[in-house]
């Protein structure tokens, strides 16, 4: 299914869509402006003055009403980002239908399926690729954003069978540019990937911070690295942790009754026994097996007529895309794929 | 209680024993001798050849054999640190018991009640003081030592009502000459505080990490600073994890009820209602807490008859002993407390 090849010689001209519409500038979006800049024509919209006016102030390309946006979007072809919460994501798409119904579009929310739905559902004629890049930290709004968010970090792009890989490289390109491992993935396995490695995450943060305070100030004095770094991204806002959390529902309930039950197989086993044998050789393996993830990876090429399912093969077993070039042939990827052997 | 004082001007001369005596050498005992070099003489000792001849190479003074490490401290009048792994102290105490019987004692184990017990079924005549230095990292042996590990951390001195303040400043001295913060805390209330801030996040650590890796090749190459973050300590090799987590079992199980509690109800809302509410809010106000509980110490002198209350009370607050000294009128500490308002 893949060929070996060498790395590729010099650089190859990005893909990239005619321009970039960023709706919301917080953290994410904010980013994506700064980052995209230097690469391609990007514009954007909050709907806060203060963060329009602070955008505007650091010279960038932004404009006052929703509705001017979208319109120069369809003018000029743009790939619109919905990079807002995900709670206004409806509103918008409203507006979308109405404004730019056949537009470019993704969105960065940290679900996908229920995305999808709701793009199906409010915005049908819309070149939609859901996608979500795993970066962020626990600040958030404008300020908070750099140019650098997202190098090195990894960009799930999604692909399903009935999907447009032309549509697709316009974003898995953008997360190209500035910096990104591109990782092709279903929508429901990336919503089932990340309840594991960012939603659970956040709760088991949340529930840690409150174990410690209902220690008292000598618990909360002692505390050191392993407390802090545990309960780090309990600093979040509660609304923005929510917003991720609730509407990845069932894949975020299937993850937490993992944890409960190996949490309560281990009490169970310590209240009986005195032994935490199990937990501790397991977790210990797990994490191994985490920091050695990136080791093995090879370089093949992906192209064809099955393109979609062999990208989607690259991410499932954890490898990324790494290029991409549009020739007579075709879409023509490069990707990192785990070592058979 | 308390009387607020200026910050000391000056340096006041350190209250020390008159040498130290480490009884094993990995990551903590490493540590200590490379940071009280310089402040007292000290001398080592490791169960391990290559240990021994590695710390020897580095220019530290390392005796070959247990007893005659214990003789010398006799002689000296050293305080001994039982740096080893506590499922050695067993063993440890009874050579202590037949060599040095009345030697000022310490030891830097996570758990303090235990050990208390042991050192009085099995060396009841030592000097003991208990002590816990809340510094560490995933990493351990002597290679992985440094000098500058007890900058800056909690380090536990154990305090009961029948100890003596003599033998406890030998042991808060030499936490303040590696650059500690001084808290004393009854050896019950410390293993309350550490099974809530250090134990239960490192069995949270490695249940995450099982989680993930159920998650498949995605989740783990999905993965970003949240989980990393989350699951760093579950690196610790098992059995440092085990032999701190199992001999503080009656604390750790009411640490782990809690947060099954709280996962438990979350898990509850989340299926029924949708909402996480009720864990986002609570779990950021803690989180808030936890980075606050350093502001708004005062400076305040502790000395009198009833010294060791009020040096408990200092630690049971969140506060912390930063100086000593001995004069006319017994102990003087000065030490950080909340303010009252």
């Amino acid at each position: 299914m893949q060929q070996a090849v060498p790395p590729s010689s010099g650089s190859t001209p990005a893909l990239l869509p005619p321009a970039l519409c960023v709706l919301g500038l917080g953290l994410i979006g904010g980013s994506l402006v700064r980052a995209a800049g230097p690469r391609l024509p990007v514009f954007g919209w909050s709907p806060s003055e203060p963060t329009r006016s602070a955008a505007k102030a650091d010279g960038h390309d932004v404009l006052d009403t929703l509705e001017t946006a979208l319109t120069r979007a369809d003018d000029r072809d743009a790939l619109i980002v919905l990079a807002s919460p995900v709670t206004t994501f409806r509103g918008l798409l409203r507006t979308i239908d109405a404004v730019a119904p056949a537009a470019r579009l993704t969105d960065v929310a940290s679900v996908k399926a229920a995305v999808q739905e709701e793009v199906t559902e409010l915005a049908p004629r819309t070149r939609y690729i859901g996608s979500h890049p795993m970066a962020g930290t626990a600040a958030s709004g404008w300020a908070a954003g750099s140019p650098e968010l997202f190098a090195g970090a990894a960009w799930v792009t999604c692909l399903t069978d009935d999907a447009s890989v032309d549509d697709w490289a316009d974003v898995a390109g953008l997360a190209l540019a500035v910096g990104s491992r591109v990782v092709p993935a279903e929508p429901h396995a990336h919503d089932l990937a990340v309840a594991r490695i960012s939603h659970l995450p956040h709760l088991m943060a949340l529930a840690l911070a409150q174990v410690g305070e209902h220690g008292g100030s000598l618990a909360l004095s002692l505390a050191a690295s392993s407390f802090a770094d545990a309960t780090r991204v309990a600093g979040t806002r509660p609304e923005l942790i929510r917003a991720m959390c609730e509407t990845n529902r069932d894949a975020l309930i299937d993850a937490m009754d993992d944890v409960l039950g190996i949490l309560g197989v281990a009490r169970g086993s310590l209240a009986s026994t005195g032994s935490l044998f199990k937990i501790a050789e397991a977790g210990y393996l797990a994490r191994g097996l985490f920091e050695q993830r990136a080791n093995g990876l090879q370089l093949v090429t992906v192209q064809g007529a099955d393109l979609i399912d062999q990208l989607l093969a690259v991410g499932a077993a954890g490898g990324h895309v790494s290029a991409l070039a549009r020739g007579a042939a075709g879409l023509t990827a490069e990707a990192w794929y785990p070592d058979e052997d």
